[in-house]
């Protein structure tokens, strides 16, 4: 965006107001308000985590139950806490999900409506909104599985969200300029519209019917709610599938120019990079309100247990701020593993942006994996436990970046930048940079089962030793590859058939510099 | 930015790849980088008001000392339980400071450094993790204030981001290709090198300084901590006094170019706006979380005292939904009135950056207020109180926005766009939209000061009937010119010399449409 940056000195610099020039009366550019869209619905994606890592040590269940009180200082997982834990847990991912397929017809919508005014601008608010009640009517659902009133209001939420995403799109349409310049300038406006409105309603529709039928038969409403969430994917692949098993059809072919926009288009990748900063930047931030809140020590305690020395009393909080250094370097590395794979990424298909969701998924549960690991001061029994689950949920956060990566090289003609296809020069450093996380975490895995004694040690090691890994990296793979050319240069010559596959690695190998 | 747009699209239908281009190996554009570290420090700035909220109904306070409970049931304010909301208020405040005039500094330094590599990306991921423990240190200096090891922690944590900050400044004059083009194209370079160690330096010198105090006599330690923190605007001020009182000296005038860019330069307003959208989206975010937290009734409580009837059990959180939905509306009406006041500024100068930090201080005290307003079920004779406190933390967020666009107005033509100075078509919209939240809160305070039995239901009015006053802004404000052109026309003549006022308002006059 560097030239984005020139342009703007020279506009600042030459008096020229272009860049910012409102076209017509009232008429915006619809970026920041898309950018605070963006860090909104990541948040609130995200930040239904906080009461999953908050519910082990949760004192307002100790007021509450002073049964659990006992339970939780004897260092055994309670069954009702367990219970509360997977509803948390349950409500996280529904909300994760939700949100995200929220944000994805957000984008698309957008897509369409390329520029605002303050009326558009301030029913986007109103959208936003009611996004924001969805994580409560999960609550609800989870909380209270038997009564219907919980999907009702889900129903009610996606059904308002409709509405105000409809008369967004009625309004964009009867003010055209406000439009995208390719659908302001198609002969099939009105078929884009139609077209847009059955995008856009067909959740709420289904939703409508979920909520006459929680009225007096609400499992099937589940079942609808289910179809709702995963609709964008079943339309997806009912496509994909007709296009694979009836070959293209007719019909749609001179539709191509206003649908391509809505269907097959490639998500914004501007918009993919701010969702997923925002989910970066929270989770990383989640963390230190954690260690504010918990590890300041209460004076009384530091008069009486300490005799008065709060650098002894901090000191035994040590494994905590060692948890929160490397949970910080995890959260920062795999932000800085995903801003180096898109800044080579030209476009995001809808495979990647999946892959994506699923990755920050597991991002948005690195403040468990924290909580797991500074909770090892309190219960060193669960110990291994806690280390595995730690391992896995980083395993499958760096592992779906990697297939983001790998879906990206199936048509890398398309999504990547030359530099990093097959035979560019840095494919080798991209390819080491999203595998060293998979890896590390797999081996700190396996070496947990094998040393079970030092599981502990053993993570924390990783998590240290990763950044420094980062840091080398280049120099680690010219050594590698420099090792390999090597090897290849003494390999004694075979015939021309048999160089397929050395052949692709001494491509792999950076220009000299 | 829908040029950007735009060469985003010509760039994905050319297969041109020159906007996304590293220029040398490894070298990439600085944008992402930026908006991930305004999205984690907005955060962190702002996040540390969720321990102020979470102050009154701890139930962590509850379980420890059991006479709080009695005291809280009784609706009274313990006076250990004001201490603590005091001590917590204080570093909230205290955090957002600081961590303001980090991101300041964060900004400067990446104006001279325009582009990065992967070094740099690692290094300034170590910048924000020393910046993120900043909110523990003032914890345990507000929690412990005779003990001297909180503010050496913090000396310590401000010498290290100073430490990573020269790294980043060395690292980058090492590799002139990464500076700014107008400093690596300047002769002065070693000059700009010097000046901006200097002024990456200076506050970590300060630091420590007082972190040796701080082992023989704390309490000076606190005094060079408060110069630390406010010192860029104690040296803007000292220059501007030296530039008013001693007149303009001649030696920096050959320096100018290169100085330029450090030290009176605007900030870039790319990056205001996008710390202003992190702190507006976490404030709308965590609103959310109480009520996910708060409301959900429990099962046995519906089964006991609802009989089973959840939507009985849910109507008793009514006043708290009310609540929720006006603080939402009243956060995303300041981002809207933010958001169209920085649509028309073309440069923001250091003062209006200074006030739009305290208007956010303000609307990140919104979660307070919110709290005040929702508590109201609970202890409904503090209401008077609350209601006010409410009222005042929002006539402070919009008085500071008002005052940015004032500030602005007094150097329009650097500023602001033509649209909304002094006579421009949208000058007297803009000046109702920013003058609405301000009038409308000072309106409800002396409301409740008259009608003090019904300050909440005036405060709910206020906070429902504005949203709809922004919708109808246009209109209200076209009819207001309309009858004060009417007046005016109506109105004998007077000679030309007393014109001078009447004829600046019907210049306000919007063009008809």
């Amino acid at each position: 965006m560097s030239r984005l940056q020139t342009q703007e000195q020279a506009v600042d610099s030459e008096g020229d107001s272009s860049l910012y020039r409102r076209d017509e009366e009232g008429t915006q550019s619809s970026h920041r308000m898309l950018g605070f869209s963006d860090a909104l619905l990541s948040i609130i994606a995200t930040v239904m985590i906080l009461p999953v890592t908050h519910t082990e040590i949760s004192p307002e269940q100790l007021g509450r139950q002073p049964l659990f009180y006992q339970a939780i200082l004897y260092g055994q997982f309670d069954k009702s806490i367990q219970k509360l834990l997977a509803t948390r847990i349950a409500v996280y991912l529904m909300t994760f999900l939700i949100v995200t397929v929220a944000w994805a017809a957000h984008t698309r919508l957008f897509q369409v409506v390329g520029k605002i005014d303050d009326t558009l601008a301030l029913l986007n608010l109103a959208c936003m909104m009611t996004i924001t009640l969805l994580p409560y009517t999960f609550s609800l659902m989870v909380t209270f599985p038997d009564v219907p009133l919980g999907i009702f209001l889900f129903c009610t939420c996606v059904i308002a969200i409709g509405s105000v995403q409809a008369m967004i799109v009625g309004y964009a349409f009867h003010f055209p300029h406000l439009l995208n310049p390719q659908i302001q300038c198609s002969t099939h406006r009105d078929l884009s519209r139609r077209h847009i409105l059955h995008l856009v309603l067909r959740g709420p529709a289904l939703c409508f019917v979920a909520a006459v039928f929680s009225l007096f038969f609400f499992p099937l409403s589940y079942l609808l709610m289910v179809t709702v969430i995963f609709l964008p994917h079943i339309s997806k692949a009912t496509t994909w599938c007709k296009d694979k098993f009836m070959g293209h059809r007719e019909s749609p072919a001179h539709n191509v120019e206003p649908f391509s926009i809505d269907l097959h288009a490639p998500l914004s990748k501007e918009r993919v990079e701010a969702f997923s900063d925002g989910v970066y930047a929270i989770v990383a931030t989640l963390l230190i309100l954690d260690i504010c809140e918990d590890n300041v020590p209460d004076p009384k305690d530091v008069q009486v247990k300490f005799s008065g020395s709060l650098v002894a009393a901090l000191g035994a909080y040590g494994p905590q701020f060692l948890a929160y250094f490397g949970s910080f370097a995890t959260v920062g590395l795999l932000w800085f593993a995903h801003h180096s794979l898109f800044l080579h990424v030209r476009k995001a298909t809808q495979t990647m942006g999946l892959l994506n969701i699923l990755s920050l998924a597991f991002v948005g549960g690195l403040p468990l994996a924290y909580q797991q690991t500074s909770a090892f001061a309190r219960q060193p029994r669960d110990e291994l436990e806690r280390v595995r689950v730690s391992c896995a949920i980083i395993f499958f956060a760096s592992i779906f970046q990697f297939a983001i990566w790998t879906t990206a090289l199936l048509h890398q003609t398309e999504t990547l930048q030359p530099a990093v296809r097959f035979g560019g020069q840095e494919h080798a450093f991209m390819f080491a940079k999203l595998a060293l996380y998979p890896c590390a975490s797999l081996l700190a895995f396996a070496a947990t089962c094998l040393l079970s004694r030092f599981s502990t040690a053993i993570f924390h090691l990783m998590q240290i030793s990763v950044p420094f890994a980062f840091l080398l990296l280049r120099l680690l793979v010219r050594l590698a590859l420099a090792g390999l050319q090597v090897l290849w240069d003494l390999w004694p010559r075979r015939p021309q058939q048999d160089q397929g596959e050395p052949e692709t690695q001494s491509q792999l190998l950076p220009a000299p510099c």
